[in-house]
């Protein structure tokens, strides 16, 4: 039985996450595990590298599924797209390695989270960038970023009643650009606590606004207190980008459905 | 009883267009009116510079209207971005001159449609970008393009049934600018037909398919037979960019008004 390695893109705005957290919900892995079975006709459970929260989006979430399939892989790309809702695309596709996992393997992934930082809400970027009227500090929220850097304890950004075995996670990349008044905040890393980056962003902002020094971060993450760090940024502004899987190489099958992306430089 | 020019930005997916053609229609005409009138106590009629139609967006609509107010036009911006729905807002405002109509008083108009030519959808501009999954010979469409511009009668890319006195218009402009698989078509000229940049668009893409000659263009327009021109393209990827209105200085008032501005520097 093939396993596929999928890339997705979707709108999270109309999603209650990547899994259901309760009975009934509409979620991707949901939409993508009926298309699977639409086009298949057998019961099918995908995998997602990353877990996505309700309203979040993603350019690059990664997935991977067991299931028989009498297509090869450019044709049931084709099929799925045809009966997936509109939010929700499959990029690429390819047969990987039996054993891969979309998220055991995944070895890093790329979060933005976007901030319109301007005096006028902008309706056309309504649903995928955070709103934020105040004018930001931007010099002191990259001071801020600077010591998220590296190998920490982030239990004061993890998620109340999280249940991670270690909150303690290696953070790669926190890159700010700006692009007139779109603030793009890069988080890349192997692994992130849940809301990690809704938490650390939620923490930047109050930086940005000068209401928490950016050289009170190293003594925030040294605390391990959730209630020292700030809000959780609301989810809508938060996209994956990308999901990067080292040693993956598409198989047979897979160069079929590389020549259909090579027509797709989607950044 | 000072006479106000406001830049709008709005998602149009949801409008009904600029203007009402039925009774009890969702309009960007009439959330402005109603905010208006929420604001100042008083029924106003805004006047808009392009009608866009039913699910065309704007960067860069521009109003004007008559209304008595005593808020000046910082304080009255801040206020109906407050009561106006989600998508739509006023990115800036300021006093006019008394004679000044957005309409009339426009230069020229620049509308960007936008095209995503990749196999696979892109569920992330799914609403402000027309899907072709066909690659597009761009090269053909710029030629098919550049027949277009200067002074004629578009007669062949007049919608069906339109009263406009003369069917002879200025193009200006007409630029396809490639970005990755995202193909942007501007538009700009002093006046526009009816669904002519959609009619334009739907001609163009059956160049840009091998359907249609680029140099069959000259004999479309001179056969002034909307029959023989493409179809008309859908709405979604329709944005009016920018409305240019020559002679126009803020009043007293509208100094203050553009400090606010000065912090959005949106394309």
């Amino acid at each position: 039985m093939p396993n596929f390695r999928l890339v997705l893109e979707y709108d999270g705005t109309d999603f209650a996450g990547w899994q259901a957290q309760r009975a009934g919900e509409r979620t991707v892995q949901g939409a993508l595990e009926a298309a699977l079975a639409h086009v298949s006709g057998a019961s099918v459970a995908v995998i997602g590298a990353g877990r996505t929260d309700a309203g979040v989006h993603a350019e690059g979430q990664v997935a991977s599924v067991h299931c028989a399939m009498r297509l090869d892989a450019a044709t049931l790309q084709r099929a799925l797209n045809a009966v997936l809702p509109r939010d929700v695309a499959v990029r690429e596709i390819a047969v990987a390695a039996d054993a891969f996992h979309a998220r055991r393997d995944a070895l890093s992934k790329r979060y933005v989270y976007r901030i319109w930082n301007a005096p006028v809400r902008a309706p056309l970027r309504e649903r995928t960038s955070l709103w934020v009227p105040v004018a930001l500090d931007v010099a002191a929220m990259r001071a801020a970023a600077r010591a998220l850097v590296g190998t920490h304890d982030f239990a004061s950004f993890a998620a109340a009643g999280s249940n991670a075995r270690t909150t303690v996670r290696a953070l790669e990349t926190v890159a700010l650009e700006q692009s007139g008044p779109e603030l793009a905040c890069a988080f890349e890393g192997p692994g992130f606590l849940r809301h990690m980056v809704r938490n650390l962003v939620g923490t930047l902002l109050e930086v940005g606004r000068g209401r928490r020094a950016p050289d009170s971060i190293a003594d925030l993450l040294a605390a391990r207190d959730r209630s020292l760090a700030g809000p959780t940024a609301p989810p809508h502004g938060l996209t994956l980008v990308h999901v990067r899987h080292g040693d993956f190489r598409p198989q047979s099958e897979g160069l079929e459905a590389k020549r259909v992306d090579a027509a797709e430089p989607h950044g």
